[in-house]
């Protein structure tokens, strides 16, 4: 290809040390020409699911043929594999945890492979650290457009975390939060076309501290420090306060349950 | 132009989330060569002045034609403009809420126009997150080369925000706290030139705890965990704790107040 | 050369404001070609020692002729020297205030000179931020090419840190926690070559809360929440807490000591 390959990297080593950069030496070592594009370090440690649903949110804006690194990993330098997802428009390459969930989920999948062929890794592999000594030689080796099979035989059994859905009863749908971010926004499971199937256009009340009675369009609709509901950016119902922190207001955390009333 | 274009970003979107990701994935999926920098992405959630203040202490160390993204948005998806400012030197693109107010007041403003033309915006607006889906398309576009008054009409009337001056009288001087730093520096807004002008040879005694009766030509002219006065990097009247943090120790706070008297 | 020139940046900046990008902003408007890597920016404030380790454990990912510049500088504006080190793979440039203490120990040395020379530096230099005004200039004026005899002279004294080493006795090692990770994991001083010449096939009993018998060879060998000893990446000893956070378990912070009993 003509422009530089991209490469992303989706990690919970934090800012504190020389990990993150550790991977990118590596990278740049293989192949000086790669741009590399940070989506994430601040993942919760050990927190798959954290890093799966980040990895969702920001994934998908990425050009085609874009190298997404993912690497959350807590049961490094044990029987995991490691593994290549390759889709319609990217790669994926990372541990086989349930780190590239929400991927296998929603995009259509061209091949997935376990990676073992130890000629694309660092020489020496610690026990520690595959993002370094595994996933980053792969994905460094992949912009140099080595043939795919090279890399290890195809699989068919990823790991798939599951993914908490709403439940819906007649007149009760309880929703789950999946993720908090920097605004104290509360991130729910209820998608926005989930919500038009089952919701559509019956009355609701959102127990949240105050009832919730509708849906705002924009966070300045409401008062300053009012808890609101909207669908956010990626098209999940958010609980948020406008000008504050709803996390914080509210008491809830990643896991909490949100009752929402049909009538 | 035949080096790569530079884009710079402004945001208080953290690092938890992957909101600067899907700017950047935005950016690059437009002009694949696109450089991008992140002067701050730890603005304090929706402190307009705040991103005001970073980004000028900042913006002005980058190449003639620089792109500075700018996105602490409070009143996303009400009814505040989307704007692009052309400088002498630079671009500008954002809310129209003050966030450009230092180089609103400090600049040689070329021309200041409402984005409006919806042809250079993501397809899909949300109401939540127009630094992805207009202010990103937007830059990622300018960089193309398009010509600026395809982007919307000119404007002469900017928001720009009250930046608080120091006050004085006769044998006062009141300062006020505009910023703290990572190291606990106290940055007010006491310019090198305005002391100059004001102070000049008089004797005078900052009130911080202890009372200041010099300024430190560097760091390290005090004790360790001496309060001392410096002219900071930016020029700006700072207090300081050496080795220490002068905003712990003192207990200040943006906006509290310092006295100076001036004899 | 033909590829774009690398630089790296340790700092104890954060990402609170805008020094880290004044510097890149510099670094650009020297050479625009110049690829920016960040190692890490957030070395305790003023601490060199964790500056000087940190980037041990970053810096020799990179590929040759990699610039890395290193900013921890409790002394900037006093006396203490600017310098650039070049080694057989690498230049490092910073203050001369043992933050180069690990490369000056273990790589091979070509040439230390001070840097000296003004046409290099930016025209107004600040008593407060050398790293703008000093470091990144020489840097970017690095990567043009410029002969390094232009710089500055030789020197032969630079500062070089005590680096604690593990005390061993006849039946008791005394180990020091050199940093704490984000993960919570306890390094060392104890290297792997350390401990193979010193305790090789010997019974031990690491002194941890817990009585540790045995080097782990991934973390999760052990149960959730036990604490475990472990060689890490860098093949120092680690203290860590599978799934846990072992500083916060056990209370221990760098300089804390570890017993070990060797039988």
């Amino acid at each position: 290809m003509s422009s530089r390959p991209l490469v992303t990297m989706t990690t919970d080593f934090g800012y504190m040390d020389a990990y993150v950069a550790s991977m990118k030496g590596v990278l740049l070592s293989i192949n000086r020409e790669i741009e590399i594009i940070d989506i994430c370090h601040e993942i919760r440690p050990q927190d798959v699911f954290h890093g799966a649903f980040v990895l969702h949110t920001g994934y998908s804006f990425f050009p085609d043929g874009t190298i997404h690194l993912g690497v959350v990993d807590p049961g490094v330098g044990g029987n995991r594999r490691a593994i290549l997802v390759q889709t319609d428009r990217y790669y994926f390459i990372g541990p086989d945890n349930g780190l590239f969930s929400y991927i296998l989920k929603h995009e259509k999948i061209r091949s997935i492979r376990a990676l073992e062929n130890k000629s694309y890794f660092r020489e020496d592999i610690s026990s520690t650290f595959h993002g370094r000594d595994i996933f980053a030689p792969v994905a460094g080796h992949l912009t140099l457009d080595i043939p795919l099979n090279e890399l290890g035989p195809e699989i068919d059994n990823p790991r798939i975390l599951d993914i908490p859905e709403p439940k819906v009863d007649e007149d009760m749908l309880i929703a789950h939060v999946l993720c908090i971010d920097r605004f104290g926004n509360l991130i729910t499971n209820v998608t926005r076309s989930f919500w038009n199937n089952q919701v559509g256009n019956r009355r609701f009340f959102i127990y949240c501290r105050m009832r919730i009675e509708k849906i705002n369009r924009s966070y300045n609709e409401s008062q300053p420090k009012d808890i609101l509901a909207i669908f956010n950016s990626s098209d999940y119902l958010e609980i948020s306060s406008n000008m504050g922190n709803a996390a914080r207001e509210l008491g809830l955390k990643p896991g909490s349950e949100i009752e929402i009333e049909l009538r």
